[in-house]
């Protein structure tokens, strides 16, 4: 069918929203790497570790989605590319994991642990690069490329 | 800043997810021109005037977004670019519509008129085409073409 | 079971926060009649129809539910004996009408729309009092008594 | 006002839905306690924890809340006084613990971590009995008086 590519696979990339530098350098190196897999790199498109994931996937010539817990697509960093409001709050947390193929938690405080949870109760494989949350069930990675490659290798076909 | 485009403007389709034919070449032809506006098209991702609206749009080269009830990317249509999987069942309506520049109804039920309502209540310009909801603050459209003029022009600055 | 009664019926009441006395006082007399009837009145939770009708039915010795679109507790009216925050702004208008086993609408603006929509969506009896929304599907009534009287005969055996 | 106590304080208690009977005990304990001690309720309405706490609180003559992830008040145990269907699925999590005087987290799975995570996120008091997640921010207690007294001595003033 022409102009209809096959559905990429979608990584939502989960932390902090105040990350410090080297924070900010592993999530970059991270959306980077997800868009030269061709992967839409997914994030709750406001600052720190969302602004960077999807920094890095932008400007590699990927495609980033936010998902905002606001009513407005003006919160959303410069980085997304696709923005969508949901007016829920933080309930909106469930949605940035959603179906997601795989998930890469990087530090972050409780909102981060809520996405985290989500996806572990949906399933979903969970990478945790860089000191974040230690929980059963989620997969330690040790660099940006290894929670990639781990990301991928894990990935559930559907997402 | 390299690698990222102004923010474009986002017009959400709304209408019936069992159009008959003159419906859907309606929808059609009005994704087609929104993407040629530059516009990204948001519905609801299923079938009917989501499906339609989505595949002129795409069609045309432009991006869509589907904002999904159930919490799987497997029920868009294929001319989806994003899918957005909520899990929130019928209140997804409300973010199917939110923040966006302006609305576009076609004939649909009553998931139709909470979304027409829901941007009404925003304050959102709502452009009716084709014998859909005959609702106070609703402006009428009498072709595909007309809609689209008047959903860009009256359009929201933000959004 | 020592303790536990029967499910009892749940009534949704909408309506505009900023309704006129007239409205007022309908809104009153069915939340009053509801109670008399052993019906749970569920609303908004705010201002307006919603707190009239609260008011009426608790006055009368009944409970009343107000589902919040904020994450506070704080905005409830007083007359809300159990109070739901949702978190979710506007898109709780589906939850408001949720399941009920009838909806009765009085005049209101766009919100109140919505609440019809999705009640009507859901197959849900909507009875429409004093000059509210004439749209396809509503049963109208014309007094508080005559309201009652239809939710409660066109109710669905569950909610 | 005649007819209108003082709002109660509103206590969630969350836990899994296939608990084993020593933690089905303890929940309905601090049921029983919190319902003794004029609080109100919330669970997420089904079955494990969330209908063993709901029966001690309704048993001793309380009042409890059932914030449900479905579309219907069906799926509510039999102890749920009041049932409130959000049909949000998950996402739901996050108003079962939304404006909590307090949440006592008894053992669980991935989705009792979601609310425990939802819960500290707002700052509210989070007291774990029974060998239930051991994450920085939440106070342990031994027995189910226990947690009701460090809930009750924590709360927060408003909620």
């Amino acid at each position: 069918m022409a102009g209809l590519a096959p559905r990429p696979r979608y990584v939502s990339v989960v932390g902090g929203t105040d990350a410090g530098e080297p924070v900010v350098a592993l999530a970059e190196e991270v959306g980077r790497m997800l868009a030269q897999r061709g992967c839409v790199v997914v994030t709750g498109g406001r600052a720190g570790v969302a602004e960077a994931a999807s920094r890095g996937a932008v400007l590699a010539g990927g495609t980033t989605v936010g998902i905002l817990p606001g009513a407005t697509r003006a919160e959303a960093n410069p980085y997304v590319t696709v923005a969508v409001p949901t007016g829920v709050g933080e309930a909106r947390n469930a949605m940035v994991v959603m179906d997601a193929a795989a998930v890469i938690a990087l530090p972050g405080a409780y909102g981060t642990l809520s996405e985290v949870a989500f996806a572990l109760l949906a399933g979903t494989p969970v990478i945790v690069l860089g000191n974040g949350w230690d929980l059963a069930g989620t997969v330690p990675a040790s660099t940006a490329a290894d929670a990639v490659d781990l990301a991928l290798d894990l990935a559930r076909p559907e997402g």
